[in-house]
């Protein structure tokens, strides 16, 4: 790591990331154009995170449609940090796991680690990290998922289901292991370093392979769950990364939900989605509008556009239309955020209606013990 | 610690213990005779295992019984890892804990560590540690403690009542703490770094001073428990220690659950009580019958001596004449050996009657989350 210009760990995302470069970081490996088709062909349909590279790399997925296609399900797993309130780059991997369990029609589990962000935010109670949990929990829930296929874990809540588990892997992991993925410290909390092992757990809540969506950063947990599972007689979990998202102020690092101002919440009114892009959105435009429109933008580094790529656009064709209009000096900076913050609006104002509503719903989710 | 020709931790045992040397290396204070004396005063009552030195040491008991003088009740805390069956050195502080609770008339916790006793053993399974907290619980139970005033913890059933307050602990303890309390290394396991912190936990479960007997084997933990106790806005807890009961045969290190011969179960039948006595215990006798009656036995580091001494003899009257007796040659070891197998299944008797009765209120006693 030390020798590259960024830094992915689960708790610090920093610089420019290469993800070729950190394919081979991390020893993952790429989607392939032929898992591409794979995919499609089994699910007849084409993701368009697949398609323009959102979801990257993975483990072990080949492995996972291997036995899917003998008959043998799997099922999914993913979750988040309760650490504020969720914010659109959340989504992302929540809205393909979605999409993943409808075309597989597979269980999925969520769980909301409450305990980590305690442990690893020196301000922070557990009644707080307890709190943004249920919060985060009716995101989650509002983008589709039914009760029936769908359990919410909250570490806390669920820790008589969990640590039991979590104690197989914790008596297979030394400190010089978390050191060496984490990059731990002789400083580093208990909490932290007994923490992976419940991050571990949900794999093996189901005597069934699990495949889990995530933000790359979260995978060398997961890489020691790996290494772990053959030891427990337990099935190693396949993962499907997807990239960080930029925040707002531009692509050197991910969106991170405790900076208020380059980040999009879902509970973000629309005057404000409106005052954040528009002031704070990393533009790829020219200083002014004449050398604009003679050079043109460069969407490639524009968080706007990247945002509607990654999320807010799915229909490629009035995609590709927006990367060239702004490219030619067509499409002005202040068109583009015009658009996005239009697309974020529609959306937040769709969501953010079933998320009120979902709150009487929520403990028909919840995992029992 | 290297200084010296004995070691106490947690998990290990060795050598002849020099108890005022210990108290100087651990830092905590000796029982004086004016704490003796108070808390005679408070009890109306001596228990011999406080007049003959069995509890030795302690950590903040004057600042209990101020706080008792002045209205304030503190509870009791104790436990045990669930390794093997109970032996008979276990019940030292659990009969003593059963004392202070009648002459206090305070809330007793127990707890059975099965988490800690799979982590810290490498063959054994979650299941067998729980199989035997159950097991021990029988033996716990059956020294006269009312479910009113009692539960009983294990820590994987009760791990959603501890594991928040775990947390907070676990919060505030880093690697380098557990490394400089338990001389731990990069290679201890993630479970055993977090657990010191599970056995923290009972001590905040009720908003009152705790006071908790306690092998001084165990004081690490609550080394650890004390320095984190104000940074978490709580209560030091205070201890009162127990000297390491010997094994069978001989004074260096303590009765080992784990060693068959070496050690007394409560479960063992009289046959086996007195083979193990007749041949393990270490004797402080001499060679032949006709140099016993000249020199006389050593009775200080005769084991039968000291589990009579420890637990089996409470009439210091009687004790005294099996001292005198045996040190002067007129007690032959066979002699000596044979009062301590006539207590031991005396006591044995009793225990075993109770302890399959007890099977079925076990459930009265164990923790609600």
């Amino acid at each position: 790591m030390p020798t590259d210009d960024f830094i992915v760990t689960p708790w610090h995302v920093e610089g420019e990331i290469d993800y070729d470069k950190l394919i081979k970081q991390f020893g993952t490996e790429k989607i392939s154009k032929q898992l591409l088709q794979r995919i499609e062909k089994l699910t007849g349909e084409s993701h368009f995170m697949l398609r323009r590279g959102i979801f990257f790399s993975h483990r072990d997925l080949g492995r996972i449609l291997d036995d899917y296609e003998k008959g043998k399900k799997f099922f999914l797993y993913t979750g988040r940090g309760p650490s504020g309130h969720t914010h659109i780059g959340h989504l992302v991997p929540w809205v393909f796991a979605k999409w993943l369990q409808e075309k597989f029609d597979v269980n999925m589990y969520f769980q909301l680690t409450d305990d980590e962000k305690f442990y690893s935010k020196q301000n922070m109670t557990l009644e707080e990290t307890r709190l943004f949990a249920n919060e985060n929990a009716l995101d989650f829930i509002v983008l589709g998922f039914k009760p029936e296929n769908t359990k919410i874990i909250i570490d806390t809540k669920n820790i008589k289901t969990l640590y039991p588990i979590a104690a197989q892997v914790a008596k297979k992991i030394n400190f010089s292991n978390t050191k060496a993925v984490f990059g731990f410290t002789n400083e580093t909390n208990a909490g932290m370093i007994f923490y992976t092992a419940l991050q571990s757990a949900p794999c093996f809540l189901e005597d069934k392979p699990v495949l889990i969506p995530l933000g790359v950063d979260q995978d060398p947990h997961f890489r020691i769950t790996r290494d772990v599972a053959p030891k427990i007689g337990k099935i190693k979990p396949a993962l499907i990364h997807n990239i960080m998202i930029p925040s707002l102020e531009g692509p050197r690092g991910k969106m991170s939900a405790s900076e208020e101002t380059t980040t999009i919440y879902t509970t973000d009114s629309p005057e404000v989605v409106k005052k954040k892009v528009n002031k704070y959105a990393f533009s790829g435009g020219q200083p002014d509008i004449e050398e604009h429109r003679k050079k043109g933008g460069n969407p490639d580094i524009d968080v706007s556009y990247q945002y509607l790529r990654i999320f807010f656009e799915p229909d490629d064709a009035k995609l590709k239309k927006i990367y060239d209009d702004y490219k030619s000096g067509k499409m002005l900076s202040g068109e583009l955020k015009a658009i996005l913050i239009e697309k974020i609006n529609q959306f937040l104002k769709v969501h953010q209606e079933k998320r009120e509503k979902a709150r009487d719903k929520l403990d028909k989710y919840l995992l029992e013990d």
